[in-house]
Parts: C-alpha cells; sequence; structure tokens
C-alpha cells in the first residue's frame, strides 16, 4: 500500500545540478581559478546554466542591483534560455524589463519596481509579461522557500575571495534569505562582486553556498534612496511632523518604530531634537529603529534620543558614520553596517509599535494605495509593517493603549483583550500637481481590471489603518464605531478636497467632541509656530555638520 | 543645535567587547589553538565574558540544545554574574530555570517552555523570575534586532573548523538570527560543538560570527519532537483527519500548509494516500509544506503527494531518509537537511494557506489556549502561524474563498474584498482525563492574574479561527455573523461537554441548514468508515517499511 506505484527518481534536483555544472564546464573550459569566471564568460555561463521556465532571481534589491549580471542577462540567446519565471524582490534597471520584451522571460513575482512601474504596466496590458503576484518583501521571501524557490539566483556583493565567501559590506540586504533558498535546494548561486580579495573584511555568505563568482567591470550600482534634502521640507510638513510627535507619538509612548522613506518623517526625524526636545520626550519615545541609516536621522542620534537601529539596506555617503556609531547600529568587525532586509521586515512586523508612512491615495474607508493609473508600483514594505501583526504576542504601552482603544465597549471575539499596532498614514490632503489625496474610489481598482489581478492592489487596508494624519489633524480610526464614523473621521481631515468638503458637519464636530478627531489647537500646537526654523538640520550640509563631518552625500545633494 | 551638549563615547560596546575579550584572554591564558577552548574551562569562560545585567541566549531551542553550556551556566559564580536577563527560545532542560533558583538570571523573555511549565509557574509565584513576556518564535527572533538583542550568546553545533565556521548539520534552527544578532552588535558568541574538523561538511554559521568553540564532552541533546507513533492514533482521529480533508483541504483546494505537533494531524498525513486518493485529491491538495520532516508524512511523500517540505528543524531517525529525498526537502551539498526556524516561521506566516492545530482549551470566543492551571506553557510557533498574516497580498485559491466567506455582506472597510488564511483549531471535545476541551473561560484568565501578565496568554484568538473542528463536526466561523451565530457555531460543535450541551437546538440546527455547522454525514462520510485501517502506516514499523528502511526511529519508538 505504501509503496510507489512505479519507482521514482528523488534525487532529480542534484541530477539536474550536475547536468548545469557539467554544461557550465564544457561552455566555459577549466575554470583555472576555482570559482571564479571571466566577466567576459558572464554570458557563456548564464546560457549553459539557466535552462528554460526556470525560475530565477536576479538580485534586485531596494538599493544594491546586480546590474552586471542584468545586462548579461539580456544577452542570452532566447532560443536557448526563454520563458524564465523571474522571482526578485525589486525591478528597478530597464535589463529587468528588458528580459520580458526579449523574449528571455514571461512571467513575474515581485515586491516593487518603483522607477519601472509605467513600463511594467505597458507590458502587462500588451500580454508580454505574466504578473503571479506583487508581495510585500517578506512575503517573497517566504515564497522562496515554499512554492517559488529560485533555480538560478544573480546576485551581488562588494567582494569574494577565493573559495567564494561572500562580503557584502553595508547592503547584505536580500542576499543571505535569496542564497539560502537556492544553494539548499539544488539551484545554481551566481554572484558578481566589485572585487576579489585574499581575506575579506567579514563574511556575510559562506562560499560553500556560492558556485560562480564573476569580477565585474564595474562597482554594481546601489541608489540613496533614502537621502531626504531638509532644504526641500515644508513648513506644513513641519506642523504634521509636530502633531505626529504630539499627537501620536508621545500619546502613545511609542518606543520602537519604523519610518518609510519620505519627506512627511524626515520632518519627524529632524523636530526630535528641537520640538521633542522642547516637550520632554528625550527618552521616553523613539528610542529603537528599524530603518535605514537615513541621514536625516543624524541629528537626533547625536542629541542622544537613539538607542538602536537595525536595518534593511544602507545609504550611500552613511559608512563613515555609521562606523563611528557602532553603538547604534548593527556593524561587523570590519566597522560597516550588517543589514538584512528579512531580519528587519520581521522586526518592523513584530518588534515595532508603529508604522508611518505616506501614500497617494485613501478611500472612504481608509484603504490606501500607491498605484496610480498606468502605473504597477508594488509595495514594497509597507504591507509588512503597515498591518497588525496578529501574532505578536509580547505587550508594550504604546500597543496595550491602541488595542484597548480599538476593544472598548465591544464584545465576543472582538472584545477579547488585544493589543494592536499603530499604522499611520500621514498624508497632505493634496498631493503633486494639486491632485487630492482622498479620493471615493482608488485607483486600484481600475489597475485590478487592467493588469488582470485577482484583487485590488491596496497597500495598507482601512482595517488595519489606526489613524489618518493630515495638515488638517488626526483622524483616530480606533475610536471608530461602525462605517459612517470612520468616514466621516476621515472627511474630517481630508481638507478641501471633494472628499473634505463632502462632509456631515455635526458629525464631525461631534468627532471632533468625543477626542476621534483632533485639530493642532486641540493638541495644543500653534500652526504658527511650525516654521522650518524648527528642523534640527535645514540643508545636508547641516546634516554633514552635525555628523561632525563623517557624513559624506553623494554628489547630487551636494550644493555647496 | 545639534552638538551633543557633553562629549559622548560612541563605540562604548566595541570597548565592552574588548574588555571581556581581555578578561577571558586572562582567565583561561593563552590560547593555544584558536578560538578553541577546552571544556574544563567553559565555567571560566563564562565567568569572564559575562556580566552582570547581560542579556544572555543560551540556545533553547524546540530540539537542539546547548546543553554543555547550559550545565557551565549554573557553575558561574553569583557573586561575580547575577541578574541575567534570558533571551531564548525554548525551555526545555532543567538548567533554563536553575538559573533562576540560583540567582544568576532574574528575567526571562520565552517562547515555550514545554516541559518546564509547571516549575517556571511556580518560580514565577515566588517572585524568583521576572517573565518580560511570551512570545511566539520570529517574534521574539526580530526583538533580538531591537531591544532584547544579546550581550553573550551560548549555542550548539555539530562541529566546528579551526577558524570557527560552524556545522549545524540538520538541527540548524535558531542558530542563524541568535548569531547574526549577537555578533553584529559587538556580543560575544560561544559555541559547544560535538566536535572539531578540519574541513566541515557545509558551513551554516560563518568562523567569523563566533568567537570561542568548545569541543562539549557529549554530543548535545536533541529530541524527536515530532515523532508520532501510528499506533496511538484513535478511530475519532481518523474520523476528525477524513473531515479535515474532504471538509477543509478539499473544499477550499489548500496546497501549502503547515501542520503541528500532534497525533490529530499526524492522522491526517497518514490518511492522504489512502482516502485522499481514493477523493482524487493528490496534486490537489498539500503540495507544499512549512513543517518539520515527521515521520507520518513518509507514505504520502512516497506516494507523490507532497512537492516540497522546508523545515523549522530536524526530526531525530529522519536524516537518511531526508539526504535520499533531496528534490523534497532543503539539503546541504552534505546531504544533511539544512533548517531554519525563522525562514520557516516566515514560510508558515506569509506562504501558507492553513494552519491547523491542536489546543487544550477554546472558549465561546473561539479563543483557545495551551495555558492551564499551574503551568506556563508559552506559545511556539502557534501565534505566528495561527493568526490571519494582513500583510500578505498574494493570492491563492484558498485565500481568495475563506476571504470571500468572511466578507460576503459586509460594508466599509470589513467588506474591502482580501484574502484570509485558513486557521484551523483541531480538538476532540473531551480531552484527557475527561477535561471538557470546550470552556466558559480559559484558565489563561487566572494564569495571567498569577502570573502578572498584561494580557491572557492565548495562543490563538478567536477572532483569527476561521474553522473548530471536532469529532462532532466543523464549524465554518468564517460564514457567522454577530456574537451570538459564532457562540452557537462553537456550541454546535463542542459534543457532550457543559458548554455543547447548553446550545441552543434550533439555532444549531439553522447554522447547519446553512451549512455553517458541517457534521461529517453532511460531508458524505459515515462515521462506520473511519477505522485505523484507513491509516497508510499503523506502526512505527510501517513508516520504516514505508520509507525503504530509510527511516531509523530512535530507539524508544522501536517496539519490535
Amino acid at each position: 500500500m505504501n509503496a510507489p506505484a512505479e519507482p521514482r527518481a528523488w534525487n532529480t534536483r542534484a541530477q539536474q545540478r550536475a547536468r548545469r555544472l557539467a554544461r557550465v564546464a564544457s561552455a566555459l573550459g577549466p575554470a583555472p581559478r576555482g570559482k571564479q569566471v571571466a566577466n567576459t564568460q558572464a554570458v557563456a555561463l548564464l546560457n549553459a546554466a539557466i535552462e528554460p521556465f526556470d525560475r530565477v532571481c536576479l538580485e534586485g534589491n531596494n538599493q544594491k542591483q546586480a546590474d552586471f549580471l542584468a545586462q548579461a542577462l539580456v544577452q542570452v540567446d532566447p532560443a536557448r534560455v526563454h520563458d524564465l519565471h523571474m522571482v526578485q524582490s525589486v525591478l528597478a534597471l530597464p535589463e529587468h524589463l528588458e528580459v520580458f520584451e526579449l523574449g528571455i522571460a514571461s512571467k513575474l513575482d515581485f515586491s516593487f519596481s518603483g522607477p519601472q512601474g509605467a513600463r511594467l504596466a505597458r507590458l502587462v496590458a500588451e500580454g508580454r509579461l505574466q504578473i503571479g503576484a506583487i508581495h510585500t518583501y517578506l512575503e517573497l521571501f517566504a515564497r522562496y522557500f515554499v512554492d517559488l524557490t529560485p533555480q538560478v539566483s544573480l546576485i551581488a556583493a562588494q567582494a569574494a575571495d577565493a573559495d567564494g565567501n561572500l562580503y557584502t559590506g553595508p547592503n547584505t540586504e536580500d542576499t543571505p534569505a535569496i542564497v539560502e533558498a537556492t544553494a539548499f535546494s539544488g539551484g545554481i548561486v551566481i554572484a558578481q562582486v566589485n572585487e576579489v580579495l585574499d581575506r575579506l573584511p567579514r563574511v556575510d555568505v559562506p562560499g560553500g553556498w556560492v558556485d560562480f563568482v564573476i569580477p565585474a567591470p564595474t562597482p554594481n550600482t546601489i541608489e540613496p534612496l533614502f537621502t531626504r534634502d531638509p532644504a526641500q521640507i515644508s513648513e506644513v510638513q513641519v506642523l504634521m511632523a509636530m502633531m505626529a510627535i504630539k499627537g501620536l507619538y508621545a500619546e502613545y509612548g511609542v518606543q520602537r518604530l519604523n519610518h518609510g522613506i519620505g519627506f512627511d518623517t524626515a520632518a519627524i526625524e529632524l523636530l526630535l531634537p528641537t520640538y521633542g526636545e522642547s516637550l520632554g520626550l528625550k527618552g521616553r519615545i523613539c528610542r529603537h529603529w528599524a530603518l535605514n541609516p537615513h541621514p536625516a536621522l543624524i541629528p537626533a542620534i547625536e542629541a542622544g534620543w537613539v538607542q538602536s537601529v537595525h536595518s534593511f539596506g544602507s545609504e550611500l555617503g552613511m559608512e563613515d558614520y555609521v562606523a563611528a556609531r557602532s553603538d547604534i547600529f548593527f556593524t561587523g568587525p570590519d566597522g560597516s553596517l550588517r543589514s538584512h532586509r528579512a531580519f528587519c521586515q520581521a522586526a518592523g512586523h513584530y518588534a515595532c509599535d508603529l508604522f508611518i508612512g505616506s501614500t497617494l491615495q485613501v478611500d472612504l474607508q481608509g484603504n490606501s494605495s500607491t498605484a496610480t493609473l498606468g502605473r504597477i508600483a508594488g509595495f514594497g514594505g509597507a504591507p509588512n509593517m503597515g498591518a497588525d501583526a496578529r501574532g505578536r504576542r509580547h505587550a508594550s504601552p504604546a500597543w496595550l493603549k491602541a488595542g484597548a482603544e480599538a476593544r472598548a465597549g465591544r464584545s465576543g471575539a472582538a472584545g477579547t483583550p488585544r493589543g494592536q499596532k499603530l499604522v499611520v498614514q500621514m498624508v497632505e490632503t493634496f498631493r503633486e500637481h494639486m491632485q487630492p489625496a482622498f479620493v471615493d474610489t482608488l485607483d486600484a481598482w481600475t489597475l485590478q481590471q487592467q493588469a488582470g489581478l485577482a484583487l485590488p492592489p491596496i497597500m495598507v487596508y482601512g482595517e488595519d489603518v489606526t489613524h489618518v494624519l493630515t495638515e488638517e489633524g488626526i483622524a483616530n480610526l480606533l475610536l471608530c464605531r461602525g462605517d459612517e464614523e470612520r468616514e466621516q473621521a476621515i472627511r474630517g481631515v481630508a481638507g478641501y478636497t471633494p472628499v473634505g468638503l463632502a462632509r456631515d458637519r455635526r458629525m464631525v464636530e461631534n468627532l471632533r467632541d468625543r477626542g476621534v478627531i483632533r485639530r493642532a489647537e486641540d493638541l495644543g500646537i500653534d500652526a504658527r509656530d511650525a516654521s522650518r526654523n524648527l528642523l534640527a538640520a535645514r540643508t545636508v550640509r547641516d546634516l554633514v555638520r552635525a555628523s561632525g563631518g563623517l557624513y559624506r552625500p553623494p554628489k547630487r545633494f551636494r550644493n555647496w
């Protein structure tokens, strides 16, 4: 009964791996230097190592890109290598889509496509690319170990040694998750490196997990995505940051948090040592962070606000500063940052009390999305962090207070005491080009139709949002009871947008009386105090100065 | 404005590390063999390396234990080393609590304390141990990178080489998360190993992350926690397994799932190649798994049901079988399993459509707990997997169907389309000693008072449970509208327990008419067919036979 119906081979992955390695050996000739392959042989290597319909991870991170391998992949022979299923977190380079245009790849599972969002939408519309799904980062990594395990991974590191050990330097990012899933399932791992060293400053990925190392002709691309020039922060953003600090961070006693990209949150970071200090909040809020080394956090770190930072990736120019602040950042014996997106996303999910992020559109249910017509932007880390971590069981004052507010007066399962994560959407009521941020219907619904998705690409669900913060005030959705109250709370901070103008004034005033909506003045904030003078740094140069010269911003941010 | 008020040292962690290493060097004398320390010097090493109030992770996994280091830790001088804050996932060994009895440690953050639960409760009651919080595994690992970073970690591996590279073999488990958090924050990592080799079969942890290696006098303890003898599976469990397969797995088309420990789920595994086959379900359900190498899964694997398994840890006796089935399991070049609890928990959270587990108590809201009076058992992985992963964005048929059932007819934020994870509580109405599994009030409430916890230690919240499965049928809580329906749906499968007897018969019949409650006969299952003959293996010996002799059960499971 238990015996298989017919004999079956149980090591086909190992056989396939051996077949690929033999093909590579024959294509490249005897390898003179162990795992090392000359960059002139990169295309030949890929032609030999990859098979049609393979799941391939071409390392595209939020920052670091395996750009040389991307350039090699678009040169493979589509007659040999075709119908690849790309499984990678970020589409950042033109080559990431070119593989689809060239017929090398046909299916895509990913997380974020920021700069390539419009082109991606076009390829989908033309039927040249099938989207499996759009994920949040940790979700995609999780599937690497279940049903999206890569057969071949093309990754990037700073350096390798003769044994194939890799040094990623500050940008470890996705690499450990990708390599582990591939290497332990009989897959092939190919790394481009900037240099080959006799002895690495530290080992980030063991050499036994890596099959081939290619010294790339130029260092891999890295984008400084988390640098925000304080000169561009507006006084409206200062006002909103004051409300965030006094009305949310202080109100809930938020000690552990994540900040996303954006000027709104950069303003908060820059107000901690000034406005936050004046409120006596030092040590009482914002001690532990899950975020990349934001230059805007330098003044708060220098003023002693920050106890620890764990990072998804790094940030260009912050290398010396991070090395000199090893009490704060996770660093290796070489002094440079150890980032790790998978662990940092786990930290953002389970060990932070608050996620605050910007968005492009918010609807009347509080659903928000950065998807706009003609662009498939993806989600990045926001869904993972901008959702209640329902598996969390440890308590903190902020989490308990949010949970108690959500559950007050409720019965049954919804009344069982439980904490809740604070998920704040921070938006100006009008975004660029006077587009209202508040809408009756998200563009995501149209995009769902256009891209043939199972659900609209909602980044943060209204059910998970606890507060909406605009220049008009804070709507506390935890305190709302019923759809009608929730809708009016959102309308009540939506300003002069059509959604805001359609508010029920009496109901909104009632919500304000109950503290569901709080305006700046309700928080004891005088909007006239919201001056750029409150920013602890008003220019990038100020940030450099605050760092004692340790922060070395990329050229594009230097205008002095 | 930005300059710190007074000069501050920013590398105190590095200084502290240097101080500890210098103290170790002076205590041990010059180390003759690099990082290697004789086991006779273990206590001296810990006395020198650990400081009072340190956060210490003494690696206690679900299976693998750093037992030699635990024995050394209880021998340190409490006058020197005291008030440690232990941050470790599992309390399994007597020494894990002895450190508190001896005054060496005073605070504890953990996940699971199975065998030590009663002693732990006693220590808490006596005020000799302060519990920080009880976590689910991934949550605790997440905090290692935020506010519970260990200063010293005492870990276990199979082997080390002269450079301190570690080979964990099949039981990698928690080790990568622990070591990474410690090593990249200036902490000290001390590993006990079973042997020192010139060349490791593979590297699981790079040597640069490890400070000291101690060859232990005896191999580290490993428990075969996931072996369930099929001989102990009852016909009631067979009936429940039939309902699970037909009424849940087939109904939703569950392809990716996690099974916990337990005879209930072992019965499901053993029915796949028999009952599942007879329903034509092969290839349609249960293809991808996040679970340890359960011996009970052998017949399903051999019959071709299983495409992939990623594991939290390993299982004793399954080594040769796993090595011979490398298409199914994640294995290294040495042939042995690569487990990784952090990634497998991420997989269980984000990449599985269903979690099914047993529990000890379920209340009328559907909240469940394994906490019983006088025992602080902890949560393990259940909360992480037994909760809706609200950050998930990729769709699958099972997830979409569950989400649609939950949202049908709802408006507002709760009506926005979204998928949902299937979370099934599988319990017989009476557990051991005729204790009812259904109760009006969970013991967790009393335990909260006794242990001074912020919330009752609920393992899986009723809000997250989608189905309750007993021998009396399946209650689909997704379809319930309102507290009253939910309560009656639970009562309706609670059998002859007081909770079950107090059902409103008319309402329960109405729920049954609507398919909210489904009895075996409603599913076309004749309870008389629920015979042990349906099990693909009825003894451990059958499992060995099904494995072609590759499975080698530990002695205690061999009775032939």
